[in-house]
Parts: structure tokens; sequence; C-alpha cells
């Protein structure tokens, strides 16, 4: 099952040549979570071949504009194409208002429902669940309301081995209970552990989104033992001043709530259009944190079965 | 002095991988004059190297998203970038009330004034004029209240020939008034006519935008013999009926557009994505008339002061 995140938008608020504002897309075996909504969301889901339909949850973690510009466009675009399946979005108060005024505005026929998710929560919190991932948001720190997401996939059942399945014929109308960690009863009465029947499933990946915040120790808590953790970083430490000032992080921040979480692997951007190159931001993360990777429009953040990460960029349609 | 369209988006409502929402700007001597908005228009911008100090005028044709979603996220770059220059915005009266509300939704600080311009002509109407170029905007016909918009050159003065001045020994004082028309008398009273003292001015070029739109024959008449017609496309003749269902027009309706105004060139663009490809449209638009380019984002359109065009595309910034 495929876990992976995909950096769209990678600026922090104004976009440049070749960095869109922030949006992400969660991949959880096809289906895909939207983190944030910056401008153009809807031309890079083009650009990657990423099918509309795909997206029924949209998370936006706090009422800046370069988080949210791209929704209009994106919920035109669903009415346009014929969208009819339902539409989960999750934000604070301000964002069903914003999206009631928008409505109001463009009387766009809609043949989707919207349902609206008011994030209020003052610690963490359970907002979503199905079948395959849960999804708890948390409060950061920034100069509005504003939000964190944890995605943690859901435990899997156990695995049992082919070899005693035909060893003990085990019936099919019993695998489920050895799935679920039951032993197994033989026609002779004997009793086979489940330990020697099945091995455990593999771990549930998790990821955390951190944008926009100030740093703050209990952070690291609310992200704790995360395998992916994207965590912004608009400024360099020299400019910590600037970073508390604006209600922001620099990337020495990232890295430390990264090292404090126990995180595998730290992404980081939102990065200021101030710094004429990204080259330093790393660096200096890395310098506290070993496993550092630069968030890059286009890019495919992947988590294997066995917590390693792959970083490669997505195929473009032409 | 340049005279150039640049494409900055090129597609009807929905975009693709390659074609951005609407949006366009005109360069008269490096002012840009910015006609529609959409969604991405500041990464478009960013991208092909356009300074965004250089707008100091939006003309926007119509409330519908995709011509207009660009714009909340370009005035909040314009904060966050500093800007102190007036801006001036034309549009039908929604925008404004759309615009105070964004405003009201993102209480951003903005050291820049906006001043709206309410476009509610019933034919065509001088709305801004300043000392290189007029811009008028007329109705369109479309599901919405909708403008074009007409940019034509001022007549500019008549150029002394050098061999005049050093022959007749012309003192710098009466020049501007030879510019203007005036005849010379010498020192021996000699009257030296005009003509033979200057050549006529370079001929005004002038730009006509018309989107989004039905056919209507009247609207020749308002884009009366300029040089270059941007014209929108969105349907093939074949599919005319779903054309006039949505108030849009065919190739075909924009050819016999340019024809009947007696245009130089025309252009073609915001193509629906139910063609999976463009081929169609300038074929069919060139069978009626004969110049006719298609609109590519990142393409410049420049008008040569003899009335040529030429089509080349903008360097990307990287």
């Amino acid at each position: 099952m495929s876990f992976s995140l995909i950096i769209l938008g990678s600026s922090s608020a104004v976009p440049t040549s070749d960095r869109f504002p922030p949006a992400h897309l969660l991949n959880v075996d096809e289906r895909f979570y939207l983190i944030d909504c910056g401008e153009g969301v809807q031309i890079q889901l083009r650009r990657f071949g990423i099918r509309f339909g795909r997206i029924s949850h949209i998370f936006i973690s706090h009422l800046h504009g370069d988080h949210v510009f791209g929704l209009f466009g994106l919920l035109s675009s669903f009415s346009l194409m014929g969208r009819s399946s339902d539409l989960h979005i999750y934000g604070p108060q301000t964002l069903e208002d914003l999206l009631n005024a928008h409505f109001s505005f463009f009387n766009q026929e809609r043949k989707y429902s919207v349902t609206f998710h008011k994030l209020t929560a003052k610690t963490r919190k359970r907002i979503f669940e199905d079948e395959r991932i849960t999804v708890d948001a948390f409060p950061l720190r920034h100069s509005t309301q504003c939000y964190g997401f944890l995605f943690r996939e859901k435990e899997k059942l156990r695995n049992i081995l082919k070899e005693a399945i035909s060893r003990y014929k085990i019936p099919i109308r019993v695998m489920m209970a050895i799935k679920q960690g039951e032993d197994f009863i033989d026609d002779s009465g004997k009793i086979i552990p489940n330990e020697e029947l099945t091995v455990p499933p593999p771990r549930p990946r998790a990821f955390a989104y951190c944008s926009d915040t100030m740093y703050f120790p209990a952070l690291a808590r609310m992200v704790k033992d995360v395998d992916l953790l994207y965590h912004e970083a608009t400024f360099l430490k020299k400019d910590q001043k600037l970073a508390r000032e604006t209600m922001h992080s620099t990337a020495y921040d990232a890295a430390i709530t990264a090292l404090n979480a126990h995180a595998r692997h730290l992404v980081i951007g939102h990065f200021s259009t101030r710094y004429k190159t990204t080259e330093g931001f790393v660096k200096e993360a890395t310098d506290v944190f070993p496993d550092v990777s630069e968030a890059v429009d286009g890019y495919r953040y992947l988590v294997e079965q066995n917590g390693n990460l792959v970083v490669e960029p997505c195929r473009e349609k032409k």
C-alpha cells in the first residue's frame, strides 16, 4: 500500500518562478488527502496527472491566503468536471464563512455536497477516520488560528503464512480469526499458537504536517514517532528574530522538533523569498537532525513499508 | 515603443497541464496592463520575469471564477512585496463587492490604494487615458455582465527630418510647433510647408480583447480596424449549439468578427478542455480569416510599428 507525500507547492506567502504556494497531497493507496490549498493547486494536479475525483478530503491549516486561495478554483473545477461525490473540508470556522461568501458570489451549479468540519480543539483530537487511516488535528502557534495534521495508518491484521495453511490444513472460515491473533485448534484438538501461523503486519506509517508555526517544545509530543514530518522552515536561524515576530520557524527549529519527536524523516518547505537559494536550509537542519529533505514542487516523498524514504520526481503530464 | 500582448493563461474554465486560466498582459512600452486575472497569474508573472510593480491597471471582463481567481493572490503579494503605488481595477460592480468581502476576510496590511472603476456602459466608452494610450470598454454578450476592452495608442507628433533642421536652421523653440504640424517661416520670411520639414508619425496601434462572448454582428464595429484582436474560441463550429447555449464563441465566430472588423491579426484562445488537441481551432478560423495565431501560455504577440505581428516565446526565469 502506497504512503507518500506529494509537494504541489513549497513557497511561503509569495510564490517564485518554480515554487507554487503551499499545497500538499498525501497519497494513501491512491486515495488523496489534500493538505492546504495554495493558488494554482488545480494546475499542479493537472500537471502531475492526479485525478481530481480521488480527492474527497481537504484539510486547511489556517486562513492565510497563500494556504487557501487555490480552493475556489478547485471547487469550481469540481463542478465543471461533473463531480457528484461528497467533499469534506476541514478548517477553522472562518473558512466556512469564506466558503459561504464564495458560494453566494459565484452561484455556480454544484452537484456535489460540501460538508464543513470545524476545527476547534485546544489539543490533539481525532477529526477523521476511515478503514485505512486516522487523522488528528492539533493546534499550532501562528498569528491566526492554525492547525497541524497527523495522518496514521490503521493497524493491519496479521498475515497468515502460506506454509502454515497447507501444513495445518487451515479452513477459510477461521482465517479471519487467526489474522486477528487467535490460535488454531486442528482436527486432533491440538492448539497451534498464533505465532506459528502468522507474522505481524507491517508497522503502521504516520505523517505529520506542521505549517505555519513558531517553535514550541510541546509540538514534538504531538507528532511523536512519525515516519515523515513536514515542518515549515520559512527562515534561517540568523533571522530567528524575524521568525519569532512573524510566528514562523527556522530550519533549525524544524530540525529540533523532528529530533525531539523521534521522527524518521523531515521534509522542510515554505521558504521565504528573501533568500536567493534554499541551500542553507537543509544544511542548517541537517546539523541537528540527520535525515532532512527539501520540499520541491512535483516531488514525491514515499515512505516504504519498512519506514525508508524514497524521494523522486512525479512524472509530468504533457 | 513596444506594443505586445503576452498570454499568461489560455485555457477556458478548467485549466490543463499546460494552459493556465485566462490572463493577459498588454505591454505598452514596459507599462503592463493586466486583462483578466485567472488563478496562478502571479506565478506566471514570476515565471516570465515580469515585475509586479509595472502593473497599475487591471481590467476584469466579468465575474466568472476562471477570469478572477488569481486576483486575490496578486493583491496579497503586492502587499507582501511592499507595494505603495496606486492600483486601479476596472470591472463590473460585483467585483467591487467581492473585493470588499475579500479585504474584510483577509485583513492584511495594505500600503497601496485600490481604486475601483465600475463598468456599466451599454456601448463603447472611454474608461482610461494616459499620455500613451486610451482604453475603451464595450459590452459583450455572455451569461453574466461582461466587457471587452479596446487599447489604442495615442496619435504621436510628426517627426522633423534631420536634414530639414540643418538646411533651414530651425531653432529649438519652434520645433514643438512644427512637430504639431505648423509651417516654418525662415529669417527671410519664406514659408516652408510642414510637409517639407516632417514625416508623419507611426500609425497608432490598437488591440482589442473579447472574452467571453457569444457571436453578435455588432461586435465587429466595436473593434474596427484593430491591429490585434484577441477573441475567445471556446468551441469548434461542430459544437455551435453548445456555444450558443453557454454564450461562447466558436473559432469560426472569432474569425468572422475579425474579418468584419478588418482586423490585421487574430489571436484565439479560451479553448474548451473537451477537445484533445487545439489543432482544429486555427484551421477552422484560417478558412475564414487569413492571419490567425493560437494563444499559447508564455508567448508574446508583438505588433511592430508597421503593423506586422511577431510571435515568440517569452524567456522563462529560472
